[in-house]
């Protein structure tokens, strides 16, 4: 399949690595059609990875990976395109999250979340939350990680949502590991995980840690 | 011990039931001296069990843990008295939760937490955020989820969450499943986690759940 990854920070270059390990055809896309750090990507990644620009990268995936910072999220979609938008599953992997005077600060926050703004400003867009819990380590190799821990999606679209289990899947997720929250709205509960993801990578150490849901029954 | 629990609900009648099924000294408080639901609960909780208002309940206790909603704990502890609390360790327990025009909201969120405010509003206390990430009936019996699931604990003090971890461990959590976040500002990372939990609930259809944090190493 041909994949769009917007953002070429680790988590895009990880996704996209893994999907071009896969056997899919990725583009890498980023502000400027030369960005170093993904022409290095595809130089790395061989014959199926690609790089171009947001609206380039876009256009050629069937699927759109959102993986930039959530701050900038919202303008990097506007750059890649309703048009290029319109239809496709897109994934968003973001998290609303920043230093500011040397606090990490989320926002939007409780009332909203970025998952809902992008659902909104591309209503035609078919938005899933997913992986945004897990470092991107994890989210391409979740055997990093022991026990059957998950991960969430949520979103607006059922066949979006049973697409991006599949992926998920791929990755190494059992779709039994995917615990559907129900609509958009419940990015704002994943959204709001972020804090005490980070708290605990303080505590552990490091990234390399999913919660695992143990239910009565 | 002596314990003051803050709060007649459903929360603080099970954390009081299990204090005093465990051996301890048990008065419930509330706004008024009177209030039916506490009286109820002291009759059938036996003679180690015993009501009162507010600030009965604290300056009889030796440690208090607030059970009251996380919107009304300021006013509550207000009404137990600073001087009723200053040296003893402060159970908080509680989530700034609340149905507004059918959604659920939390507030004070992400730039503060209930946990610092009472910490601030009363400085002499030793305030410990635990275990408001779980259902009351698995804060006291925690062997009703399977695996090695965990709480959290957070807060200034550290012989106030060494001594909280040992009342945890009365109610079932091997000290190795208190994981300690820090101070008191990371109760803003543990209230933010219950919108995750609310959705987790409405998935689940029960209560009756909570995480096991997993890693690699």
């Amino acid at each position: 399949m041909r994949y769009a990854v917007l953002g070429t920070g680790q988590v895009g270059r990880t996704l996209g690595g893994r999907l071009v390990e896969l056997g899919h055809e990725v583009r890498l896309g980023s502000r400027t059609p030369d960005n170093t750090a993904a022409v290095q990507w595809s130089a790395a990644a061989g014959p199926r990875a690609g790089t171009g620009t947001f609206a380039q990268a876009a256009a050629f995936g069937e699927v759109v990976v959102n993986a930039v910072g959530g701050r900038v999220a919202l303008a990097a979609l506007e750059a890649a395109g309703a048009a290029n938008l319109g239809g496709k599953v897109l994934v968003d992997v973001c998290n609303p999250l920043a230093f500011e005077e040397g606090e990490l600060r989320l926002s939007p926050v409780e009332s909203d979340s970025v998952g809902e703004q992008i659902q909104r400003a591309f209503p035609h867009a078919r938005v899933v939350k997913a992986l945004n819990t897990v470092n991107c380590r994890v989210m391409v190799e979740p055997g990093l990680v022991p026990g059957e821990h998950q991960v969430f999606v949520c979103g607006n679209d059922a066949d979006a949502k049973r697409r991006v289990t599949e992926l998920l899947g791929e990755f190494g997720w059992p779709a039994d590991r995917v615990l559907d929250l129900g609509g958009i709205r419940a990015a704002r509960s994943v959204e709001m995980y972020l804090p005490l993801w980070v708290d605990l990578m303080r505590k552990l150490g490091h990234a390399e840690f999913n919660v695992q849901v143990r239910t009565a029954r």
